[in-house]
């Protein structure tokens, strides 16, 4: 199938790179062109600009670093919105706000064109390996065209239904959950360490019992070894999607009490000269205030 | 081998269970002695007091349910740690303060007698198929003499090294990583329900990709679906549960803001009559706080 | 002297009158024109839209509800930034976000005209009493011109210098200093009720020795009294205030973790129904918490 | 009147010697004698042990440090709780738990003797200038023999009814107010400062005006400047009170949030080696967290 895609980052890199592999026709496009190279070299052909990746009825999908980068590209005079049109479906994987994903979507509606969310959990190795998660929501007819898109990219597809801002809200929630989990064992191994039990040990145990899953194993040992760097998602970008949760549970009027203590978290991580850090280290702050050193 | 056995309670009569089916002898006492009926039948002996259980030389293991109920069979004239002399092996299993554990150990080493650590993690069906997880901490001749009667009741066999609160210490900080992790979904699956997002898919997809592990997909679904009755575990022995990790994080100077808010959240839940449901009904309180009924 | 006035609420009215009163000619404008009634009949003229209450090298008030209401009097084509020109001042009175702030002043040096930052403290009974507390900043010579007009409506003003942001960042500090007090005094006021302490008692010894101060008498009364109707200001702008705090103090990477539980708790009040009543009543969660019924 | 007095610390003493001066006899009792040798010079009687300052129907203060150097002189034998008997009253007026004014309130009515609580609000300056406030509960009949007692030492009597732990609880919710109110103005301070709004300046705006009281102004200006030493009361003694105040609430099953926050404030002080600072310096935490420096 002839595809548009937007946004060549970390992760949209490899994701684009699948498809190709897959069989599909890339037209690609990405504000800093060198990164086309590898892709133009196995076929894909570089646009100039981000409307020219899309075609009458097609398919255009967009991996973006903001609701900014987003609304930059579908919104406006002749864009994606309006050249997919009629009948095309842009697949929207980026993490945004959901409020966000309607209003896109009402102006895809508006102009012709049909817009699927389908954000992803998995950093940029499991994407490559195509082992990425992507929760679908938006019109059935859509999601069952744009089926084995997706299937290229991910390892499993979780629908959750036409509101098409469902599977964004879920993202966030998602992400949020996995913040939390870092507070949790960040405060849970400056106790365990003050009383003298091996952090290693005690992550090694819990992460192969009661939480023997990919966060508090992947996470679990970046904190126990407090090895932060080089980011796998910046901590700068982990407060923009605190943030994401906060504004999305107070639109609904739902109080996050661990969300806003994370919010503080990630201030006081930044104005400690960690936003380059990854995330994780939003850790060490438990350490700090237990006063214990910021390294081995 | 010839064992004694303190404390019939929910997991502690499934464990006895496994010993004799593992072809060990009992000599069992609980406070409540028809607690004892099934072992008896299957040929343990009941004794008439807790001493009673414990030979010169010999093992024996206590599963009760706090401090006061464990000090009371240590403490005093004529106890198992008199009784256990010279040489024999107290292992204690139940959750209590590593300040208690440090202390218990002191009183059985002047008199003459180990105290070896073995909290366990799982709840009564874990135990009853023998799928505990059980770590230890103390003088390693003990935990080798002992080996293959904790392997008689759980699936592994984390050891913490000889200090010997350590197993505790961790045991404090796994309860602590549980109760962390339902508030956390609590709030993300309030979050998500006002958004009209369906609460158990959308735990089905976490719960099965970044935290496919059994704290997530067992208390998830209960969360999920506001299922908190019967208690697998008492909500009032969470609070307890909770002030342990902070009690023992207070003594070594590390303070652990989510434990500190779910001290709170417990409060709460008691004083909205929820002390007897499953300590996962504090999930409740993020429903309330954000205007949700506390059931379908 | 000449004075435009927009904004004729519960605050600005009285401040309005008093103008009138201290012998200032007033040209009005107030989306509902009706509120201008009384100031009418003592001698302002009603102007038919914002702009024209200003003047070339005149004075403008304005005491607005929020960020937006304050724009759209100042941006745009022909309003009171261009009408004050050359060298008029436009007195802001509103509670608004120091980065609005910044961005009018802008607005008003690059059109000719002059922005005086002079945001309030006191309820509609200190406006109408002359006691309002006026904090001020902005150019030296523009505080110095309309030093006896901010005399007719305050009992005090306070310089916060030439940077024009100051007294609304000062501001935003004051009302967040508020809310923190009115959640601590709740917190307290329920655990003094379930220890069987007389509520009124303990406010009224409280806040006629440490805490004898307007905020702990007047907020400590209706807390203790649980009197939070009619309300002097709605809890739904105390949402808005506290917002205000976290977004002035996230800029500048400040983590206030008291202004993120007081968002948390202004939320719940929100999704209880209590939007409509005095911010006061945020005390009512504390009562909720702690298993005590909203009202005797 | 003939007194006993226990407890010349940095309170005691200014206290006693107001008795002294007011013209009643003492016989006084410390732990560390020679703190004794003023009040002896003007003819206070030194006794060798605690129970010899009582005397049978007679009146015996104490001002001691915690609870348990006030149950060391009540329970045991031969105390001034059996000394004082019958008829004898103790004013005990040292900040303990309103748990254990219950006991040995207790403990005094078994022994023929009666307890009265009388907690102070004051600093050791304000106790020498007998500015102390003094809240009393218990029998009406002893706060009947004592009034003039207690205003030879403090500026104002505030009752709270016969039940006699109520006194302490409304100390221990003044203490935490006083901690709140700290903590809020050091999150607000650290905003300020780093939007460039002068520390001082908004400090003497505030507590000039909304904030007109001395634990605003007194803390206020110490936490606006950064000056915590010497310490009025020890910051370590600051984590006991908090943690008096959520002990009570606990028993009571009242949630305190803010409390709970102060608590790890206050074990994240102690940890940064801050707990022989006055306990303002928790104020310091917020600047740690905003990358601030602790000082000028």
């Amino acid at each position: 199938m002839d595809i548009g895609f937007i946004g060549l980052g970390s992760m949209g890199l490899p994701m684009a790179t699948n498809l190709l592999a897959a069989g599909h026709k890339l037209r690609v496009y990405n504000r800093t062109a060198a990164k086309a190279d590898l892709l133009v070299k196995r076929g894909a052909e570089l646009m100039s600009n981000s409307a020219a990746v899309a075609s009458s009825g097609g398919v255009v999908i967009t991996m973006l670093a903001d609701d900014a980068a987003l609304e930059s590209v579908v919104v406006g005079v002749d864009t994606i919105a309006h050249r997919l049109a009629p009948g095309g479906i842009h697949i929207s994987m980026s993490t945004v706000a959901p409020a966000t994903v309607r209003n896109l979507a009402q102006y895809h509606a508006e102009n012709g064109s049909t817009y699927l969310a389908a954000p992803v959990f998995g950093r940029p190795e499991a994407a490559a390996a195509k082992r990425l998660w992507i929760c679908q929501s938006g019109p059935h007819e859509a999601k069952h065209k744009v089926r084995q898109i997706l299937e290229a990219m991910g390892q499993k597809i979780f629908d959750f239904g036409e509101a098409v801002s469902a599977a964004n809200t879920l993202k966030v929630a998602g992400n949020f959950l996995i913040a939390a989990a870092m507070e949790s064992m960040a405060e849970a191994l400056a106790m365990l360490e003050k009383s003298s039990v091996d952090r290693a040990a005690a992550i090694e145990m819990l992460s192969s019992t009661l939480f023997a899953c990919p966060v508090y194993q992947g996470y679990g040992n970046a904190i126990a070894q407090m090895r932060h760097m080089p980011a796998g998602f910046r901590l700068q970008l982990g407060l923009k999607d605190v943030d994401l949760a906060l504004k999305t549970a107070a639109e609904v009027r739902a109080p996050m009490p661990i969300a806003s203590m994370l919010h503080d978290r990630f201030l006081t991580s930044i104005s400690k000269g960690r936003a380059e850090m990854d995330w994780s280290a939003i850790a060490l702050a438990a350490r700090d205030d237990a006063g214990l050193p910021p390294s081995k």
